[in-house]
Parts: C-alpha cells; sequence; structure tokens
C-alpha cells in the first residue's frame, strides 16, 4: 500500500462543465505504438493556390467566384449542413423516437487571403482581423440565432479538407447538446455559489499555476483540470464575459497575442502543423438573464505522443468513458515550456 | 413552404438511452471530399506473424511467451489502463476539482490464434468460442468488479494497433460516464411505463421494418433511430435480457449467427474489412434491482462514403452537438441490402 499518487495511480476527474467524467490512467504512457502513424511532416504552400476553392479570385464548386479579398471573406457553405427554412417537424409523441425540426446557418470564415498562413504565422494586425471577425459574426448571427458555434477544424486529422486558413460558423435556434450541458452546469454552480463557474476556476487555476499554460493581462490558458485530449486547453477572459461580443478593445488585441502564442506552442511541441479543434463557447442568445456564463474557448488537438502518433477516443471512450494517458499538469508543464516563437521563424 | 421531408430537412433526434441529441443533414451528402483517405485496401494476411504478439507461441512485448492456444486465449494488458490496487484518493472538497481513485483491470482477449482472420471469416464453431468467452468473462469479473466492459476496436482508423483478432476488456468498480447516462434513461422509462425501454423498443422497429437490417428468431439488428456514425449498429435479444450471462444456449448459437452476417454486411458495403468499434452494455452488477436493464450490443463504425473516407466527428461535433449525413433509414436500406456471405468466400 503507498499513498495515492495522481502521476502513478488511475483515477476519475470530473468535468465541472459538462458533469462527464474522465478516466486517467497515467502509468499507461509507456505502452508501444505500432498503430496508424499520421501524414503530417510539415509542408511549405504556396501563398496562392489556383486548386484551392478558398483562395482569393478563384472559383468554388457551386460555381461561385470568391472575391478578391484583402483580409478576412465569409460565405454561406456551399453544402450547409442547416438551412434558413426548415419546416417544422410532426409532433414527437412516442418518447423513443422524438424529432424537433432545425433551422440556421453555416458560413465559412477565411482568416487570409494567403493559403500558406495559419493562425500562428499571421501578423499581429491579421490576428485582429480574425478576433473580429469572430465578433462581428458573432453579432450579426446573434440577432437570429440563439446558438452561434464559431470553430476551426485544422488539419487532416480533424477531418479538415482545405489547409486554406478558415473556419466556420454554423449557427441555429435549438440548444445543441453540450450547450445544454455547460448551460446547466454554469446555472447550477451560479445559483449555489453566486459567481460563474469559470471565474472561480480562473481565480483557482491562477493560484495553483501547475496547470496554467499562458497569461497575459487579460486572458488566461489552462489545460483544464478535466483535459479529456492530451493536450486539450481552455483559454478565459480574466474579467466577467458571457460572449465575444462583450470583450473590449485591449481584450482583443491580448487574446490575439495570446492566442498566436498558444498556437506557436502546439506547433514547437512535436515540430508540425498541430491538427485540433477549436471553438468559442459564450452565452446563448435567448433573451434570458445569462449572468452564469463565462465565455471560453476550446482547444481539442488529438496528438499524443509525436507529430504522427495521435490519441483515438474509441472503445472504451465511445462505450464507456473518455480515458487519457499523461496528466494535464504534465500536458501543461510542456506546453508551458514551449517557445512562444513558431519554429519555423527562430534565427539559426 | 413544402412539408417537413427528414430525408430532405435538418433535424435532431433524440437518442433515448443517453438522452444526447444527434443533428441530422441529410441534403448534405452531395458535398464533394478532397480531405483525408484512409489506407483501407483489402489485405490477406499470414496465419501465423512472427512478429505479432498475440499469435500463439510469440513473445509480448513484457517478455512473457503467449501459450500455444486452440481457440480463445486472455491476459492482462502488459500496460492496462485499470490496475487491481489503487489507494483511494484524498476526498475532493471544491466541486470544481473533483477526483475519486478508480480501480480495475484491463484484459486482452484473443479470438483465433488464425492471425488472418475477423470475426466474418471465422467458422460457426469459432464464433460459437467468442460469444462463450465475452459470456464466461463476463461472468467472472462481475463477482469482482461492478461494470465491465467488453469490446472490440478493429482497424487502425479506430486506434488499433494490432490487426490480429482480438478485443478487450475493461472492468471496474464505478460506473463510467455512459454506463451512467444509459442506467438512468433505462431507469426513467421503466418507471414511467413499466417495460424495459429496449424492450418496448425493439418491438416497435420490428413493426416499423425501416431501420431494421437483419433478425433472426432471438436477435434483432437495426440501425437506431439516433445512430450517430453513419452505419451504427444496436444488437438486441428478442427475450428480456438484462447481461450477456443471462443469454440461453440456442441465443448464444444465433448470436453468433447473426454477427457474422453483420459483419460481412459490412465488409460487403465498400469491399474493405471496415473498421469498428463494438461493444456490450448489460446491467452493473451493482446487487441492485436492474429489471430497467436490456442487454444490447454497439457497433460504431466510422466510414461513410467509401473504404477511404470516413465520418470525422470534430469542430461542431465536439464543441455543440454530434452530427450526421445520410439518415438512419438510409444507412439501414444498405446494410439490409448486402449478401450475408463475405465478399471474398463468394464463388465467382
Ligand atoms: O488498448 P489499445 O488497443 O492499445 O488502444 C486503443 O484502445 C483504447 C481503448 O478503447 C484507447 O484508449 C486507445 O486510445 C486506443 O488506441
Ligand atoms: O465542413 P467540413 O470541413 O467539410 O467538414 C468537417 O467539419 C464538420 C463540422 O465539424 C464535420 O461535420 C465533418 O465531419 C468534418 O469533415
Amino acid at each position: 500500500f503507498t499513498e495515492f499518487q495522481r502521476t502513478e495511480h488511475a483515477h476519475r476527474r470530473r468535468n465541472a462543465l459538462t458533469g462527464d467524467w474522465v478516466l486517467v490512467s497515467p502509468h499507461r504512457t509507456k505502452r508501444p505504438w505500432q498503430g496508424m502513424q499520421e501524414d503530417n511532416a510539415w509542408e511549405v504552400r504556396p501563398q496562392h493556390d489556383p486548386s484551392c476553392y478558398l483562395c482569393p479570385g478563384n472559383a468554388r464548386s457551386g460555381g461561385q467566384k470568391n472575391p478578391d479579398y484583402a483580409d478576412t471573406f465569409v460565405f454561406t457553405n456551399d453544402f450547409p449542413a442547416l438551412q434558413e427554412s426548415t419546416p417544422e417537424a410532426p409532433e414527437s409523441v412516442d418518447p423513443l423516437f422524438q424529432t424537433v425540426a432545425e433551422s440556421g446557418t453555416s458560413r465559412v470564415i477565411c482568416f487570409s487571403p494567403d493559403h500558406s498562413k495559419t493562425l500562428p504565422l499571421l501578423s499581429d494586425a491579421e490576428m485582429q482581423a480574425v478576433v473580429r471577425l469572430w465578433i462581428e459574426q458573432t453579432a450579426e448571427l446573434g440577432e437570429t440565432y440563439t446558438w452561434v458555434q464559431v470553430f476551426e477544424n485544422k488539419g487532416q486529422a480533424m477531418g479538415c479538407s482545405n489547409p486554406h486558413p478558415h473556419g466556420q460558423i454554423w449557427a441555429q435556434h435549438g440548444m445543441p447538446t453540450l450547450a445544454q450541458a455547460e448551460d446547466a452546469r454554469q446555472r447550477e454552480y451560479f445559483l449555489n455559489h453566486g459567481m460563474p463557474l469559470l471565474w472561480d476556476y480562473t481565480q483557482k487555476e491562477m493560484a495553483f499555476g501547475e496547470r496554467v499554460v499562458d497569461q497575459n493581462e487579460h486572458w488566461l490558458v489552462v489545460v483544464p483540470y478535466w483535459a479529456a485530449w492530451p493536450f486539450e486547453t481552455l483559454v478565459i477572459p480574466k474579467a466577467k464575459r458571457s460572449r465575444l461580443t462583450e470583450i473590449h478593445e485591449a481584450e482583443q488585441s491580448s487574446l490575439g497575442d495570446i492566442l498566436r502564442a498558444l498556437t506557436a506552442r502546439y506547433d514547437n511541441l512535436f515540430h508540425c502543423s498541430f491538427p485540433y479543434s477549436m471553438g468559442w463557447h459564450g452565452a446563448p442568445f435567448n433573451g434570458q438573464d445569462n449572468s452564469h456564463w463565462q465565455l471560453h474557448a476550446h482547444f481539442f488537438p488529438p496528438l499524443l505522443r509525436s507529430a504522427t502518433v495521435r490519441k483515438f477516443m474509441v472503445g472504451y471512450e465511445m462505450l464507456a468513458e473518455t480515458q487519457r494517458d499523461i496528466t494535464p499538469e504534465q500536458a501543461a508543464e510542456r506546453l508551458r515550456m514551449q517557445p512562444t516563437t513558431h519554429f519555423t521563424l527562430r534565427q539559426t
């Protein structure tokens, strides 16, 4: 019998935002890997690719031609998952066969006209344009829709089919499953503690320090206590802000800084273009009191051991519970140690 | 304005087993795919591979030598995610930092000594041995643990690092997140309707027919109404059985039949070795009344359009809600139409 140590013993941690648990098996990192290797070599791309349907001036599959845009560019997805006009579905009477119709819109948001860029390679001004784009789009779509999901899938491993720097926004009238879960957990916490869950969490993580990856005057980056993906992070404002549309000009600028630094840390970790899905969660536009909400971005990157070996959320994870190998504290330390200058930009 | 049609209009369906919703976007199937292609060519493997750590007589990475097994073989994972003796974690006082220690065991279960096989290529007797193995292991581990998760990850796309036909069992004292969700939803339904949720569901799916893939005297295979993965299926006994350990001899035999047919249908669909994660859910061994539980197996296969193009559960799915393109009814029809003889075994 020895004492419990979270770097040695299997344990479960509760995701305070969703209520789900994650199994942490730190002793398992030693197992050899003979499985799939990602194709993830560093690739220098041209600034303009004539075959890219997101580059300025090129034609898209629907036949439309992109404008000669200079900074960012937004259009409605040619194959949208959500459409503006969807007739109501007949009421579901059987509890086992519940359906609701859903209407909304799906947009593609290009971050830069330059095909060769990714977030950590943008200039300060270019990154500011991305932050402004997220804010403006959220404000505009929030006029019509309840939930505005801004996100980016980066890299082939994350189902991204085009390396041109871009993200997406799916906006809809209903509250999707994970939005509902985060809304419920934050409301519950606010009722019991009188403060937003993530505001209290931020204070505590700053005091602990061990999961902090980076911080500046306005923003904190942590590997959350309950991280599912090996190098998952949470980006949280230090002030109480419920949505992207509430952040001030100085906060916008320092958000750009910390995101360029974070994505550079990711690329530097395994010297590759680090794949991830990231996205923003903010208070729904439902006309209700959302004092319990605190804005945040999630980064979910799949890589585990190297540029080519990822974590698979399969079998046990799909049937029972999310499982991770390295501890969140170990992941935070490795990210914290990375330089914030991108490895391709460093002097030798 | 037209009338709502579930093959045309985006809608959300509720997973009655977990309470989560899934977004169905049937009009989106037409989008072109320029992203990742899986490496999934049909591969003829030798019956014995000297470098395979699961073949009879070979050495494993821990140094142990496998016996010369003739049908199935079970051993404790050399790098287990769960271990038998884990000291208690100190009590978590802060609701934002909740931890519990977890102990359990992880076993590897080899389905056959023959390295070249997969489930649809097993003989009837060989398949019976696999069914018996699942049952015996569940009975044995249920003596000690609350939750016994039998599963198989098949194919590189599902994080499987060795093609030798095998599965795993992770057993533990706690109730993992998804087990908790299914337990709660089934209990709730039983209290309200007096019958197990999946028993009622089975009757209704047999009457509807449109999501049925296959059935025999004792078992039903359906693409569930709320399927997340394109060709996801649920295998359910027609009689009330709460666990694998309750199924009778005739049911064991017909289970083997229907599983060989199902996995052959999968391979036949895109003429490849169809990747999937599958696993069994049955009543927990918690000493309580589990009349609300009905045994079932989930198959979660990732392929969407072809042997090389899969569905990615990324961005929107990780941040908001699971999304699918083809409807469950369309998927069921395609699986139903497949022959049950494996394409490599057919006469030409
Ligand atoms: O145990 P294996 O086959 O090495 O590993 C595989 O299955 C496990 C259980 O589903 C997962 O945690 C791993 O991510 C996956 O690669
Ligand atoms: O819209 P894309 O980039 O073609 O598609 C990608 O992102 C979507 C939203 O996360 C997912 O539903 C798709 O599975 C994925 O391949």
